[in-house]
Protein backbone atom coordinates (compact mmCIF):
# COMPACT_ATOMS: atom_id res chain seq x y z
CA UNK A 1 0.00 0.00 0.00
CA UNK A 2 1.41 3.17 -1.25
CA UNK A 3 -1.49 5.40 0.16
CA UNK A 4 -0.85 7.96 2.63
CA UNK A 5 -3.75 6.91 4.62
CA UNK A 6 -5.40 3.22 5.35
CA UNK A 7 -8.57 5.36 6.58
CA UNK A 8 -11.66 4.44 4.13
CA UNK A 9 -12.49 7.97 1.80
CA UNK A 10 -11.11 8.88 -1.47
CA UNK A 11 -7.39 10.19 -0.81
CA UNK A 12 -7.48 13.56 -2.63
CA UNK A 13 -3.57 13.34 -3.00
CA UNK A 14 -4.20 10.63 -5.53
CA UNK A 15 -6.15 10.51 -8.40
CA UNK A 16 -7.10 7.03 -7.81
CA UNK A 17 -9.47 6.05 -5.02
CA UNK A 18 -8.13 3.46 -2.12
CA UNK A 19 -9.11 -0.24 -2.47
CA UNK A 20 -10.59 0.89 0.68
CA UNK A 21 -13.01 3.47 -0.57
CA UNK A 22 -13.73 1.43 -3.56
CA UNK A 23 -15.00 -1.20 -1.13
CA UNK A 24 -16.95 1.24 1.28
CA UNK A 25 -19.04 1.57 -2.13
CA UNK A 26 -20.06 -2.12 -3.04
CA UNK A 27 -22.91 -3.93 -3.05
CA UNK A 28 -21.11 -7.83 -2.99
CA UNK A 29 -23.46 -9.72 -4.68
CA UNK A 30 -24.84 -12.85 -5.19
CA UNK A 31 -28.07 -13.21 -6.98
CA UNK A 32 -28.15 -16.86 -9.27
CA UNK A 33 -30.94 -18.13 -8.83
CA UNK A 34 -29.03 -21.79 -7.73
CA UNK A 35 -26.43 -20.04 -5.52
CA UNK A 36 -26.33 -22.52 -2.32
CA UNK A 37 -25.83 -21.89 1.15
CA UNK A 38 -22.00 -22.64 1.13
CA UNK A 39 -22.22 -19.75 -1.31
CA UNK A 40 -23.77 -17.40 0.19
CA UNK A 41 -21.72 -18.04 3.78
CA UNK A 42 -18.76 -17.19 1.68
CA UNK A 43 -20.21 -14.24 -0.40
CA UNK A 44 -21.02 -13.07 3.15
CA UNK A 45 -17.38 -14.19 4.60
CA UNK A 46 -15.94 -11.50 1.87
CA UNK A 47 -17.84 -8.65 2.94
CA UNK A 48 -16.80 -8.77 6.19
CA UNK A 49 -13.62 -9.22 5.47
CA UNK A 50 -13.06 -6.45 2.91
CA UNK A 51 -15.30 -4.47 4.67
CA UNK A 52 -17.75 -4.07 1.53
CA UNK A 53 -20.81 -1.61 1.83
CA UNK A 54 -23.44 -4.86 1.49
CA UNK A 55 -23.47 -8.23 1.31
CA UNK A 56 -26.22 -8.73 -1.37
CA UNK A 57 -28.27 -11.24 -1.83
CA UNK A 58 -31.77 -13.22 -2.34
CA UNK A 59 -34.42 -12.51 0.42
CA UNK A 60 -34.21 -16.35 1.27
CA UNK A 61 -30.70 -16.01 2.39
CA UNK A 62 -31.23 -12.84 4.47
CA UNK A 63 -31.71 -14.04 7.94
CA UNK A 64 -28.07 -15.77 7.20
CA UNK A 65 -26.47 -13.22 5.74
CA UNK A 66 -27.27 -11.05 8.77
CA UNK A 67 -26.64 -13.51 11.49
CA UNK A 68 -22.90 -13.33 9.24
CA UNK A 69 -22.53 -10.03 9.19
CA UNK A 70 -23.74 -9.46 12.23
CA UNK A 71 -21.10 -6.70 14.56
CA UNK A 72 -19.43 -5.92 11.68
CA UNK A 73 -20.04 -2.65 9.63
CA UNK A 74 -21.27 -4.51 6.71
CA UNK A 75 -25.06 -4.11 5.89
CA UNK A 76 -27.31 -6.96 4.19
CA UNK A 77 -29.15 -5.92 0.69
CA UNK A 78 -32.37 -7.62 -0.75
CA UNK A 79 -33.92 -7.58 -4.37
CA UNK A 80 -37.67 -6.69 -4.35
CA UNK A 81 -40.16 -7.04 -7.48
CA UNK A 82 -36.55 -8.38 -8.77
CA UNK A 83 -36.00 -8.85 -11.95
CA UNK A 84 -38.93 -8.05 -13.79
CA UNK A 85 -40.60 -5.32 -11.69
CA UNK A 86 -44.12 -6.85 -12.60
CA UNK A 87 -45.33 -7.71 -9.15
CA UNK A 88 -47.80 -5.71 -6.93
CA UNK A 89 -46.88 -2.54 -4.95
CA UNK A 90 -48.84 -4.68 -2.53
CA UNK A 91 -46.07 -7.49 -2.90
CA UNK A 92 -43.08 -4.92 -3.16
CA UNK A 93 -44.31 -3.32 0.18
CA UNK A 94 -44.63 -6.89 1.66
CA UNK A 95 -41.02 -7.93 0.57
CA UNK A 96 -39.61 -4.69 1.78
CA UNK A 97 -41.30 -5.14 5.45
CA UNK A 98 -40.86 -8.97 5.32
CA UNK A 99 -36.68 -8.25 4.43
CA UNK A 100 -36.56 -5.54 7.29
CA UNK A 101 -38.24 -7.13 10.06
CA UNK A 102 -35.42 -9.75 9.41
CA UNK A 103 -32.25 -7.49 9.65
CA UNK A 104 -31.86 -6.27 6.52
CA UNK A 105 -30.73 -2.71 5.59
CA UNK A 106 -31.07 -1.75 1.97
CA UNK A 107 -33.87 -2.83 -0.62
CA UNK A 108 -33.27 -2.98 -4.56
CA UNK A 109 -36.32 -2.69 -6.32
CA UNK A 110 -37.37 -2.95 -9.74
CA UNK A 111 -39.45 -0.37 -10.88
CA UNK A 112 -42.49 -1.27 -12.75
CA UNK A 113 -41.61 -1.64 -16.35
CA UNK A 114 -44.23 -2.25 -18.20
CA UNK A 115 -45.77 0.84 -16.50
CA UNK A 116 -43.83 3.43 -17.77
CA UNK A 117 -44.00 1.91 -21.38
CA UNK A 118 -47.40 2.41 -21.06
CA UNK A 119 -47.10 5.54 -19.89
CA UNK A 120 -48.57 5.35 -16.60
CA UNK A 121 -45.90 7.57 -14.71
CA UNK A 122 -48.39 7.48 -11.61
CA UNK A 123 -48.17 4.00 -11.44
CA UNK A 124 -44.74 3.81 -11.56
CA UNK A 125 -44.41 6.73 -8.66
CA UNK A 126 -46.62 5.86 -6.56
CA UNK A 127 -45.23 2.29 -7.12
CA UNK A 128 -41.94 3.69 -5.75
CA UNK A 129 -43.11 5.97 -2.95
CA UNK A 130 -45.05 2.50 -1.49
CA UNK A 131 -42.14 0.73 -1.32
CA UNK A 132 -40.44 4.07 0.07
CA UNK A 133 -42.47 4.82 2.53
CA UNK A 134 -42.59 0.85 4.55
CA UNK A 135 -38.69 1.16 3.88
CA UNK A 136 -38.20 3.82 5.65
CA UNK A 137 -40.31 3.84 8.15
CA UNK A 138 -38.07 0.89 9.14
CA UNK A 139 -35.02 2.75 8.98
CA UNK A 140 -34.00 1.19 5.71
CA UNK A 141 -32.34 2.65 1.90
CA UNK A 142 -34.50 2.19 -1.09
CA UNK A 143 -32.63 2.00 -4.52
CA UNK A 144 -34.87 1.93 -7.45
CA UNK A 145 -33.68 -0.69 -10.51
CA UNK A 146 -34.68 1.09 -13.88
CA UNK A 147 -33.53 -1.37 -16.06
CA UNK A 148 -31.58 0.91 -18.31
CA UNK A 149 -30.67 -1.72 -21.31
CA UNK A 150 -34.88 -2.02 -21.94
CA UNK A 151 -35.53 1.57 -21.52
CA UNK A 152 -35.17 4.49 -23.90
CA UNK A 153 -33.17 7.58 -23.03
CA UNK A 154 -36.59 9.90 -22.35
CA UNK A 155 -37.39 6.84 -20.47
CA UNK A 156 -34.37 6.66 -18.35
CA UNK A 157 -34.82 10.01 -17.81
CA UNK A 158 -38.46 9.74 -16.76
CA UNK A 159 -37.69 7.31 -14.58
CA UNK A 160 -34.76 9.27 -12.39
CA UNK A 161 -37.39 12.32 -11.93
CA UNK A 162 -39.97 9.87 -10.77
CA UNK A 163 -37.62 8.21 -8.77
CA UNK A 164 -36.59 11.51 -7.17
CA UNK A 165 -40.57 12.68 -6.59
CA UNK A 166 -40.93 9.29 -5.05
CA UNK A 167 -38.39 9.60 -2.14
CA UNK A 168 -36.11 6.75 -3.35
CA UNK A 169 -32.29 7.23 -1.78
CA UNK A 170 -30.97 5.43 -4.83
CA UNK A 171 -31.33 4.98 -8.75
CA UNK A 172 -29.64 2.18 -9.78
CA UNK A 173 -28.78 0.93 -13.42
CA UNK A 174 -29.66 -3.15 -13.93
CA UNK A 175 -30.51 -6.02 -12.74
CA UNK A 176 -28.10 -7.98 -14.21
CA UNK A 177 -30.65 -10.46 -15.75
CA UNK A 178 -31.98 -8.12 -18.73
CA UNK A 179 -28.92 -8.21 -20.85
CA UNK A 180 -26.80 -5.02 -21.02
CA UNK A 181 -25.60 -3.61 -17.98
CA UNK A 182 -24.30 -0.02 -16.41
CA UNK A 183 -22.31 2.42 -19.18
CA UNK A 184 -20.19 5.14 -18.08
CA UNK A 185 -22.81 7.16 -20.39
CA UNK A 186 -25.93 5.91 -18.13
CA UNK A 187 -24.39 6.58 -14.92
CA UNK A 188 -23.29 10.06 -16.07
CA UNK A 189 -27.18 10.58 -17.23
CA UNK A 190 -28.97 9.65 -14.30
CA UNK A 191 -26.17 11.69 -11.79
CA UNK A 192 -27.48 14.50 -13.90
CA UNK A 193 -30.85 13.82 -13.32
CA UNK A 194 -30.87 12.92 -9.37
CA UNK A 195 -27.71 15.56 -9.28
CA UNK A 196 -26.90 15.18 -5.14
CA UNK A 197 -30.82 14.25 -4.06
CA UNK A 198 -30.07 10.74 -4.65
CA UNK A 199 -27.14 8.23 -4.69
CA UNK A 200 -26.26 6.53 -8.05
CA UNK A 201 -25.58 2.72 -8.25
CA UNK A 202 -23.73 1.09 -11.13
CA UNK A 203 -24.88 -2.40 -11.61
CA UNK A 204 -24.37 -5.04 -14.20
CA UNK A 205 -20.73 -5.98 -15.90
CA UNK A 206 -18.87 -4.28 -13.79
CA UNK A 207 -15.76 -6.91 -13.35
CA UNK A 208 -12.50 -5.40 -13.28
CA UNK A 209 -11.42 -2.51 -11.22
CA UNK A 210 -11.15 0.05 -14.08
CA UNK A 211 -15.00 -0.89 -14.89
CA UNK A 212 -15.27 0.61 -11.10
CA UNK A 213 -13.63 2.99 -11.32
CA UNK A 214 -15.19 4.45 -14.78
CA UNK A 215 -18.24 4.26 -13.11
CA UNK A 216 -17.41 6.58 -10.07
CA UNK A 217 -15.41 8.94 -12.35
CA UNK A 218 -19.10 9.02 -14.29
CA UNK A 219 -21.19 9.76 -10.69
CA UNK A 220 -21.84 6.20 -9.29
CA UNK A 221 -20.80 6.38 -5.43
CA UNK A 222 -22.01 2.36 -5.05
CA UNK A 223 -21.30 -0.03 -7.26
CA UNK A 224 -23.25 -4.04 -7.58
CA UNK A 225 -21.18 -6.31 -8.63
CA UNK A 226 -20.36 -10.45 -8.12
CA UNK A 227 -16.68 -9.35 -8.68
CA UNK A 228 -15.79 -7.16 -5.94
CA UNK A 229 -12.98 -9.22 -4.15
CA UNK A 230 -10.80 -9.10 -7.65
CA UNK A 231 -11.59 -5.28 -7.95
CA UNK A 232 -10.47 -4.51 -4.91
CA UNK A 233 -7.28 -6.56 -4.85
CA UNK A 234 -6.36 -4.91 -8.31
CA UNK A 235 -6.81 -1.80 -6.50
CA UNK A 236 -4.30 -3.12 -3.70
CA UNK A 237 -5.91 -4.74 -1.20
CA UNK A 238 -4.11 -7.86 0.70
CA UNK A 239 -5.63 -11.13 -0.50
CA UNK A 240 -7.61 -12.52 2.37
CA UNK A 241 -7.28 -16.21 2.28
CA UNK A 242 -8.95 -17.29 5.61
CA UNK A 243 -12.68 -17.27 6.21
CA UNK A 244 -13.79 -15.00 8.97
CA UNK A 245 -16.51 -15.57 11.26
CA UNK A 246 -17.62 -12.74 12.92
CA UNK A 247 -20.67 -14.19 14.74
CA UNK A 248 -21.01 -17.22 16.19
CA UNK A 249 -23.14 -18.69 12.91
CA UNK B 1 -61.20 -28.64 -40.83
CA UNK B 2 -61.31 -32.55 -41.72
CA UNK B 3 -61.94 -33.46 -38.32
CA UNK B 4 -65.69 -35.09 -37.74
CA UNK B 5 -66.17 -33.18 -34.63
CA UNK B 6 -65.25 -29.25 -33.87
CA UNK B 7 -65.93 -30.07 -29.78
CA UNK B 8 -62.37 -30.19 -28.05
CA UNK B 9 -60.77 -32.93 -27.03
CA UNK B 10 -58.41 -35.27 -28.27
CA UNK B 11 -60.40 -37.10 -31.43
CA UNK B 12 -60.05 -40.72 -31.13
CA UNK B 13 -59.93 -40.54 -35.06
CA UNK B 14 -56.65 -39.16 -35.62
CA UNK B 15 -52.85 -39.69 -33.81
CA UNK B 16 -53.44 -35.53 -34.07
CA UNK B 17 -55.36 -33.64 -31.49
CA UNK B 18 -57.36 -31.28 -32.93
CA UNK B 19 -56.67 -27.37 -32.80
CA UNK B 20 -59.28 -26.91 -30.01
CA UNK B 21 -57.83 -29.67 -27.75
CA UNK B 22 -54.18 -28.29 -28.19
CA UNK B 23 -55.61 -24.55 -27.56
CA UNK B 24 -57.46 -25.81 -23.94
CA UNK B 25 -53.96 -26.66 -23.06
CA UNK B 26 -52.07 -23.86 -23.55
CA UNK B 27 -51.14 -20.96 -21.26
CA UNK B 28 -50.97 -18.22 -23.26
CA UNK B 29 -47.94 -16.19 -21.73
CA UNK B 30 -46.77 -12.94 -21.97
CA UNK B 31 -43.99 -12.43 -19.39
CA UNK B 32 -41.63 -9.90 -20.87
CA UNK B 33 -41.20 -6.87 -18.28
CA UNK B 34 -41.38 -4.13 -20.81
CA UNK B 35 -44.87 -5.54 -22.13
CA UNK B 36 -47.19 -2.89 -22.20
CA UNK B 37 -50.89 -2.43 -21.47
CA UNK B 38 -51.57 -2.86 -24.89
CA UNK B 39 -50.03 -5.79 -25.34
CA UNK B 40 -51.66 -7.46 -22.56
CA UNK B 41 -55.10 -6.56 -23.70
CA UNK B 42 -54.51 -8.24 -26.80
CA UNK B 43 -53.22 -11.53 -25.05
CA UNK B 44 -56.04 -11.45 -23.49
CA UNK B 45 -58.27 -11.05 -26.42
CA UNK B 46 -56.38 -13.74 -28.48
CA UNK B 47 -56.94 -16.35 -25.29
CA UNK B 48 -60.58 -15.68 -25.51
CA UNK B 49 -60.74 -15.73 -29.36
CA UNK B 50 -58.87 -19.03 -29.45
CA UNK B 51 -60.31 -20.74 -25.97
CA UNK B 52 -57.06 -21.16 -24.80
CA UNK B 53 -56.71 -22.76 -20.68
CA UNK B 54 -55.16 -19.32 -19.45
CA UNK B 55 -54.37 -15.60 -20.39
CA UNK B 56 -51.00 -15.76 -18.35
CA UNK B 57 -49.56 -12.37 -17.14
CA UNK B 58 -47.57 -10.86 -14.66
CA UNK B 59 -49.39 -9.58 -11.38
CA UNK B 60 -49.50 -6.04 -12.70
CA UNK B 61 -51.59 -6.64 -15.34
CA UNK B 62 -53.89 -9.21 -13.82
CA UNK B 63 -56.59 -7.47 -12.92
CA UNK B 64 -56.79 -5.87 -16.37
CA UNK B 65 -56.38 -9.50 -17.65
CA UNK B 66 -59.12 -10.67 -15.55
CA UNK B 67 -61.48 -7.91 -16.67
CA UNK B 68 -61.11 -9.01 -20.27
CA UNK B 69 -61.46 -12.84 -19.99
CA UNK B 70 -64.96 -12.06 -17.88
CA UNK B 71 -67.54 -14.14 -19.22
CA UNK B 72 -65.39 -16.74 -20.82
CA UNK B 73 -64.38 -19.89 -20.15
CA UNK B 74 -60.75 -18.58 -20.16
CA UNK B 75 -58.79 -18.39 -16.88
CA UNK B 76 -56.07 -15.81 -15.92
CA UNK B 77 -52.93 -17.20 -14.45
CA UNK B 78 -49.85 -15.36 -12.72
CA UNK B 79 -46.57 -16.12 -11.99
CA UNK B 80 -45.02 -15.83 -8.29
CA UNK B 81 -41.97 -16.24 -7.40
CA UNK B 82 -40.68 -15.10 -10.70
CA UNK B 83 -38.53 -16.49 -12.16
CA UNK B 84 -35.82 -16.88 -9.52
CA UNK B 85 -37.67 -18.94 -6.40
CA UNK B 86 -35.74 -16.91 -3.88
CA UNK B 87 -38.22 -15.04 -2.35
CA UNK B 88 -39.35 -16.18 1.29
CA UNK B 89 -42.58 -18.81 1.24
CA UNK B 90 -44.21 -15.84 3.47
CA UNK B 91 -43.81 -13.47 0.35
CA UNK B 92 -44.95 -16.20 -2.32
CA UNK B 93 -48.12 -16.96 -0.34
CA UNK B 94 -49.20 -13.21 -0.08
CA UNK B 95 -48.45 -12.89 -4.04
CA UNK B 96 -50.92 -15.72 -4.69
CA UNK B 97 -53.15 -14.60 -2.02
CA UNK B 98 -53.26 -10.71 -3.53
CA UNK B 99 -53.74 -12.57 -7.22
CA UNK B 100 -56.31 -14.49 -6.20
CA UNK B 101 -58.14 -12.33 -4.55
CA UNK B 102 -58.06 -10.00 -7.77
CA UNK B 103 -59.42 -13.20 -9.60
CA UNK B 104 -56.58 -15.15 -10.58
CA UNK B 105 -56.97 -19.06 -10.56
CA UNK B 106 -53.96 -20.42 -11.57
CA UNK B 107 -50.53 -19.52 -9.74
CA UNK B 108 -47.50 -20.67 -11.21
CA UNK B 109 -44.59 -20.64 -8.65
CA UNK B 110 -40.43 -21.14 -8.54
CA UNK B 111 -39.51 -23.56 -6.29
CA UNK B 112 -36.59 -22.69 -4.26
CA UNK B 113 -33.45 -23.62 -6.36
CA UNK B 114 -30.55 -22.79 -4.36
CA UNK B 115 -32.60 -24.66 -0.92
CA UNK B 116 -32.85 -27.77 -3.65
CA UNK B 117 -29.25 -27.28 -4.43
CA UNK B 118 -28.13 -27.09 -0.68
CA UNK B 119 -30.26 -30.09 0.01
CA UNK B 120 -33.00 -28.67 2.28
CA UNK B 121 -35.38 -30.55 0.93
CA UNK B 122 -37.99 -29.94 4.14
CA UNK B 123 -37.82 -26.09 2.97
CA UNK B 124 -38.31 -26.67 -0.87
CA UNK B 125 -41.36 -28.49 0.52
CA UNK B 126 -42.92 -26.33 2.85
CA UNK B 127 -42.29 -23.00 0.18
CA UNK B 128 -44.70 -25.44 -2.01
CA UNK B 129 -46.90 -26.73 0.48
CA UNK B 130 -47.39 -23.19 1.87
CA UNK B 131 -48.22 -21.56 -1.21
CA UNK B 132 -50.46 -24.67 -2.09
CA UNK B 133 -52.65 -24.24 0.78
CA UNK B 134 -53.45 -20.71 0.24
CA UNK B 135 -53.99 -21.61 -3.25
CA UNK B 136 -56.53 -24.02 -2.43
CA UNK B 137 -58.29 -22.14 0.21
CA UNK B 138 -59.13 -19.89 -2.51
CA UNK B 139 -60.03 -22.52 -5.09
CA UNK B 140 -56.98 -22.24 -7.53
CA UNK B 141 -54.64 -24.48 -9.32
CA UNK B 142 -50.95 -24.22 -8.34
CA UNK B 143 -48.11 -24.97 -10.41
CA UNK B 144 -44.60 -25.60 -9.61
CA UNK B 145 -41.78 -24.79 -11.85
CA UNK B 146 -38.55 -26.58 -11.87
CA UNK B 147 -36.62 -24.31 -13.98
CA UNK B 148 -35.32 -27.61 -15.36
CA UNK B 149 -32.01 -25.83 -17.04
CA UNK B 150 -29.96 -25.21 -14.05
CA UNK B 151 -31.00 -28.96 -11.98
CA UNK B 152 -29.38 -32.73 -12.24
CA UNK B 153 -31.31 -35.37 -13.04
CA UNK B 154 -31.40 -36.44 -9.28
CA UNK B 155 -32.54 -32.57 -8.39
CA UNK B 156 -35.51 -32.92 -10.84
CA UNK B 157 -36.92 -35.93 -9.58
CA UNK B 158 -36.42 -34.81 -5.70
CA UNK B 159 -38.37 -31.70 -7.19
CA UNK B 160 -40.94 -33.72 -8.68
CA UNK B 161 -41.60 -35.60 -5.65
CA UNK B 162 -41.25 -32.81 -3.29
CA UNK B 163 -43.95 -30.96 -5.47
CA UNK B 164 -46.02 -34.54 -5.39
CA UNK B 165 -45.73 -34.43 -1.52
CA UNK B 166 -46.36 -30.81 -1.16
CA UNK B 167 -49.85 -31.14 -3.03
CA UNK B 168 -49.05 -29.10 -5.90
CA UNK B 169 -51.17 -29.52 -8.85
CA UNK B 170 -48.91 -29.42 -11.75
CA UNK B 171 -44.81 -29.86 -12.07
CA UNK B 172 -43.58 -27.49 -14.78
CA UNK B 173 -40.19 -27.28 -16.56
CA UNK B 174 -39.10 -23.48 -17.17
CA UNK B 175 -39.58 -19.77 -16.72
CA UNK B 176 -38.30 -19.05 -20.17
CA UNK B 177 -35.83 -16.89 -18.25
CA UNK B 178 -32.89 -19.47 -17.57
CA UNK B 179 -31.94 -20.08 -20.33
CA UNK B 180 -33.34 -23.82 -21.85
CA UNK B 181 -36.52 -24.83 -21.58
CA UNK B 182 -38.97 -27.93 -21.84
CA UNK B 183 -37.35 -30.89 -23.65
CA UNK B 184 -39.18 -34.02 -24.40
CA UNK B 185 -36.45 -36.23 -22.29
CA UNK B 186 -37.80 -33.72 -19.29
CA UNK B 187 -41.27 -34.09 -19.74
CA UNK B 188 -40.88 -37.59 -20.14
CA UNK B 189 -39.57 -38.11 -16.93
CA UNK B 190 -41.55 -35.74 -14.76
CA UNK B 191 -44.99 -37.20 -16.26
CA UNK B 192 -43.09 -40.76 -14.79
CA UNK B 193 -42.60 -39.61 -11.24
CA UNK B 194 -45.64 -37.89 -11.13
CA UNK B 195 -47.92 -40.22 -12.79
CA UNK B 196 -51.46 -39.05 -13.09
CA UNK B 197 -51.28 -37.69 -9.62
CA UNK B 198 -50.23 -34.05 -11.14
CA UNK B 199 -50.53 -32.16 -14.50
CA UNK B 200 -47.45 -31.57 -16.36
CA UNK B 201 -46.45 -28.60 -17.63
CA UNK B 202 -44.04 -27.58 -20.93
CA UNK B 203 -43.10 -24.14 -20.95
CA UNK B 204 -39.87 -21.91 -22.71
CA UNK B 205 -38.99 -22.80 -26.24
CA UNK B 206 -42.20 -24.39 -27.36
CA UNK B 207 -42.91 -22.22 -30.27
CA UNK B 208 -44.33 -24.32 -33.15
CA UNK B 209 -47.20 -26.65 -33.21
CA UNK B 210 -44.23 -30.10 -33.79
CA UNK B 211 -42.88 -28.56 -30.65
CA UNK B 212 -46.48 -28.76 -28.79
CA UNK B 213 -47.69 -31.95 -30.14
CA UNK B 214 -44.32 -33.45 -29.21
CA UNK B 215 -44.62 -32.16 -25.67
CA UNK B 216 -48.03 -33.97 -25.58
CA UNK B 217 -46.32 -37.09 -27.04
CA UNK B 218 -44.23 -37.03 -23.88
CA UNK B 219 -46.87 -36.51 -21.63
CA UNK B 220 -47.72 -32.71 -20.61
CA UNK B 221 -51.06 -31.17 -20.63
CA UNK B 222 -50.79 -28.22 -20.64
CA UNK B 223 -48.38 -25.80 -22.74
CA UNK B 224 -46.88 -22.72 -21.75
CA UNK B 225 -45.88 -20.14 -25.01
CA UNK B 226 -46.19 -16.91 -26.28
CA UNK B 227 -46.66 -18.58 -29.53
CA UNK B 228 -50.27 -19.65 -28.88
CA UNK B 229 -51.76 -18.01 -32.10
CA UNK B 230 -49.20 -19.36 -34.63
CA UNK B 231 -49.28 -23.35 -32.51
CA UNK B 232 -52.97 -23.56 -33.39
CA UNK B 233 -52.98 -21.76 -36.90
CA UNK B 234 -50.74 -24.33 -37.68
CA UNK B 235 -52.70 -27.41 -36.57
CA UNK B 236 -56.05 -25.41 -38.49
CA UNK B 237 -57.33 -22.91 -36.46
CA UNK B 238 -58.97 -20.18 -38.56
CA UNK B 239 -57.29 -16.36 -38.37
CA UNK B 240 -59.35 -14.48 -36.00
CA UNK B 241 -58.34 -10.78 -36.98
CA UNK B 242 -60.94 -8.65 -35.45
CA UNK B 243 -59.88 -7.70 -31.70
CA UNK B 244 -62.84 -9.59 -29.41
CA UNK B 245 -64.03 -7.34 -26.59
CA UNK B 246 -65.75 -9.74 -24.73
CA UNK B 247 -66.54 -7.51 -21.05
CA UNK B 248 -67.13 -3.89 -21.25
CA UNK B 249 -63.39 -2.82 -20.81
Amino acid sequence: MAHSTLLPGVDSTQTQPTWQSVAGMIDHTLLKPEATQVQVIHLCEEAVAYNFACAFVHQTWAALAVSIVRGSGVKVGVPAGFPQGASLTSVKRFEAEEALRIGVSEVDMVLNIGALKSGDRNLVQSDISGVAQVVHDNGGILKVILETSLLTLDEKLVACQLAVAAGADFVKTSTGFAGGGATVDDIALMRGVVGERLGVKASGGVRIAADALAMIQAGANRIGTSAGVAIVRDLGAPLITEPVHVSGY
